[in-house]
């Protein structure tokens, strides 16, 4: 039995503490928040969990194994170094930190102790998205582009741009699903309300092949879209997260290069669509969340790495920190250092 | 009783014949391609109407006052001066030439000889852009984005981009409907078949003011797509051309700051929908090409200024050559130097 | 402070318990089922409250002000009776009881008593619902159609058929919506599991006017539908309960009688879409039940008959009742007995 | 080389003109239509066609092999039969005729005369249906059910009833793809605009299995609806003829019968989604009525039996017939005399 506390009881902390609650081999201890009147919402729903506004209080029970972090995205790396220094298995929101000296400072004292180090990058475990690798992994042909959509009339951050609450999505979700490394990124973007961050962005990524990947965030958009489309030579794929059961489709369609017609010379010919079918595939409807805390606490009992680790966390930092600053240049191209995919 | 000839009968010359000859103030003389074959259809269709392989006969026919140009982009420049030099009104299809240079040079002889000039900007002439259009110019608050996505698997050209192909509609239709001009463009695309243009593309626009604009084409997508949004600090507008009846909605939405809750100190607030309606306005269904043809043999007959005149063509064509410039050199920021807005 | 118990535990009993206890006018004090298996996770989420397998227990606590069933439909009468006898205002699942003499016996047992006796038609407390009754009693001309479509691959009940399942729906929002009553019924379905209830059915409505009503109600649909159109003269509505915002879609549109054109004398002439335009009136989107509950809890301490009382239970009960003698008839067209509307 | 004559040049009459005058085997050589106006269009458009008001004129031309008619229901027989008398080859609009009675003598007719009759069942040749058909052939376990909505706002005829103009789509479709013969019907309807024909009307089909069949058809609808849903045990089909490309979906669904689980007893178990895919086939895009037109021609030139023969317009018609019936009678069950499928 792995000994849980969460710390962070806003937005996100209450999954966590409905999922560890389930979660047979894991015994949630405490919850902690700096705000009392949250903790009076744990009392009454969960009350044999301890609540506290005072982290060491959790940090110094040996009964916890494992902390899971909630909170504001500026905190996350102080809170995770506690924890690990404290010998704690440490689960991470994502981003995982505001910068990857930071991510790179928690994979070291993770490792350095034989500590797990895991990021939330939950789309990673939903039946969608690993389907959408499955099938990227089974071969699409050569990759063409990435392009995703996430946008819609939501929660406004005072700390964080639209890139690291939105685009933070996409870019784990691209990290999983893609067998390539981004080599460089530019970012547009845009704040419309005085001294907030920006509202509206739009990222390219670049690679060493062909591929291209663009996404577009926003929090500002009349009507919510949470739409990627993947297209390789052979076959192409349409990931809509709102669409209730057949999140993905995969086209059969790709180039058919026709000789140009009879007097059509060199300026115009059709590319046509293949004859291919369009299939749904059937997907995994477990709970992501779920699955990804039972992963987590298999990992902190048995040993492993989690699928969404520290490097995976770093990479995807790297890239809205170069997005950032290439927000910052008006698109200016940023390149990426490499980091190691695991293997 | 204006005489009309149209040259170049490929993918969109037919519409243009078709449209002319249903207008009654013009006389359809005459239908000019290189190709015979072709000119064997319009032999079946239309046989009232002469046709031929010379575009000097149409030139040198005095009963022809205006000439409508629907042949590749690159003959644009060589076949408009021609007919103007020749005395005759044009109507190029869009875009109106291959470069800014061009379109100045047209204008100026147009403009010499008090011939009227117009460009194919269908669009404009739509119920929904001109409804766009209206509602923009009613007052939709503060500007603060327009994105539009304009992807299908489709023609594939091979003289010009999927810029040229396609963005020209959004450019012409920003031109439309924007009460502010362009300042600066950037632009990021690939091309995925070797020895092609780029068949995928990104163009960022910016303003003076905090309005952004973005336009994604691409002739590689699994779906058709064409879809707008203009979104101001009062009111949001979605364009969707696929939209059998309801291709404009507008949502009476925007931002409402809400002081942050109780023990939310700043890092989280709600921005919330204002409660308003969305409207989806009756629109004009008349045929936008009919509409734009009668504009332009009205110009003609009685004088005017179309609304797609030589200077919009040129607006758009500085866009374009300057996406092309900066999609050449990895999204590099390229000034657009300003044109003069009709009033 | 009204002391209330929820009775069953199963589907919709914890939707109940949830509400109950958020509403600060109400104090629940006991959860009563037959299962102890979901008793216990009352107790694990509710630890203040009581739970039970006697429904005795309950009944002869004084503190007890209301009861909430929400056990199987057979039971619902014998259920309820008990609780009105034992002088507990009562909100009973729908469909209120099994057949119009239950119903009437359990109306005239309240009003003996002088207690509050409420049927749970959810929808009429939806934001949605209520638009679209103050639309109609607004004015759409003269009343048309009513068509729904409640299909969807689901729950299947073995006790009762897809019409007391999923019709019950339909019947309690057209009740509430339309200002006129049916007075006959026709139905047909069928049954594709060997003993089990009608999994597919269409209802008639028919009313005195020329208005008709219409309802299909299916288990074993592909896809998730939820649409009703109303329509009249002057206005047509669409409610489609899946629309994430815009549920409610009022059409400014009507029948245009034009002359027939020359020549075409009598056999064919258009009618078109008079030229308004669609509305999607903003909603209110408060839980319903919870506004369902305030109401109920309201009527109990204060006084007052619920939007759906005995009697908006009474009506739609007949209506079931005389569809299911017409669908062992084979559509046979009952007639409906009018009840009294509470003005 | 068949001579055609087509008689009807309203609403339909330009589509099949258009048709046959590009079919290689077909030389169209009359047009004839009792209104001048009409005629002139055919002139203008078609100059090597003869234009005429005098069916006889086409009737005595021996060059003609065989006639289209495209004209009003009512004149369906009376023109048909001439033509076979004068030996003609004869395709008719749907529905074929008037009444059961007035299609016996028909095909009499033609048989006597060794003539081919064909009914111009448009969507029988459309590649959505035909794919339909050969995956229900295929297997998708017991039928079910056959549901199907085709509503719009739009044509309203003067002579039929909504049932005579749309139905008659469903009920020729389902005709085709489903293996069994309908034993009864029942229909429903209302007309909202008085002395005129039902605008909406609900059609159920029995058949001697447990499938069941219905129609929805109504020309007072707010939106355009063309959907048909088919399921089987095994499988599920929707066809949504607005759909761009992804008309046909196939859902590998079907009912699993959990047992209940404990505790529940009998009241209620979950008949859940058995886990296979949807899959959108790809459809051959060919246009529908050119190739039942090019069928007809090679059932001229060389012998043959069209799909859609006189008996299936025979079949069809005697449904309409049976529904028009029960609609005067209220929905009272018309059992359907049998006609011989061919084989």
């Amino acid at each position: 039995m792995i000994g849980v506390a969460v710390v962070g009881y806003g937005y996100w902390g209450p999954n966590l503490v409905r999922n560890f609650w389930a979660i047979p081999g894991a015994q949630l201890l405490w919850v902690c928040d700096l705000h009392t009147e949250r903790l009076a919402g744990v009392r009454n729903q969960y009350p044999a969990v301890q609540i506290t506004e005072d982290f060491d209080a959790v940090l110094s029970d040996p009964r916890v194994n494992a902390v899971a972090i909630a909170t504001p995205v500026s905190s996350h790396f102080r809170l995770a170094t506690q924890a690990l220094k404290a010998g704690k298995h440490v689960l991470v929101e994502k981003p995982i930190a505001s910068n990857a000296d930071q991510v790179e400072q928690l994979i070291a004292e993770a490792e350095r102790r034989g500590l797990v180090l895991a990021v939330d990058h939950t789309f990673v475990h939903t039946g969608a998205v690993r389907k959408m690798r499955d099938i990227i992994q089974g071969g699409i042909g050569e990759l063409y582009y990435y392009d995703s959509v996430r946008i819609n009339l939501g929660l406004f951050q005072h700390d964080v741009s639209v890139m690291w609450d939105l685009a933070v999505h996409d870019l784990s979700i691209m990290d999983f699903v893609l067998p390539e490394s981004p080599v460089a990124v530019s970012a547009i973007g845009m704040s419309h309300l005085a001294g907030e961050p920006e509202n509206i962005a739009y990222l390219s990524v670049f690679f060493a092949s062909n591929l291209i990947a663009h996404i577009h965030v926003n929090w500002l958009a009349p009507v919510k879209v949470r739409r990627t489309m993947v297209s390789g030579s052979e076959k192409m794929i349409i990931y809509d997260d709102l669409e209730p059961s057949e999140k993905i489709k995969v086209y059969d369609r790709g180039i058919i290069m026709g000789a140009p017609g009879r007097g059509e010379k060199i300026h115009q010919m059709l590319v046509g669509y293949r004859s291919g079918d369009m299939v749904a595939p059937h997907l995994d409807v477990t709970e992501a969340l779920g699955s990804e805390l039972c992963e987590f606490i298999a990992c902190v009992e048995h040993g492993g790495t989690p699928v969404a680790d520290g490097t995976a966390g770093l990479r995807v930092v790297r890239l809205l920190e170069a997005a950032t600053e290439s927000l910052a240049r008006r698109g200016a191209i940023i390149d990426i250092e490499p980091v190691r995919h695991p293997v």
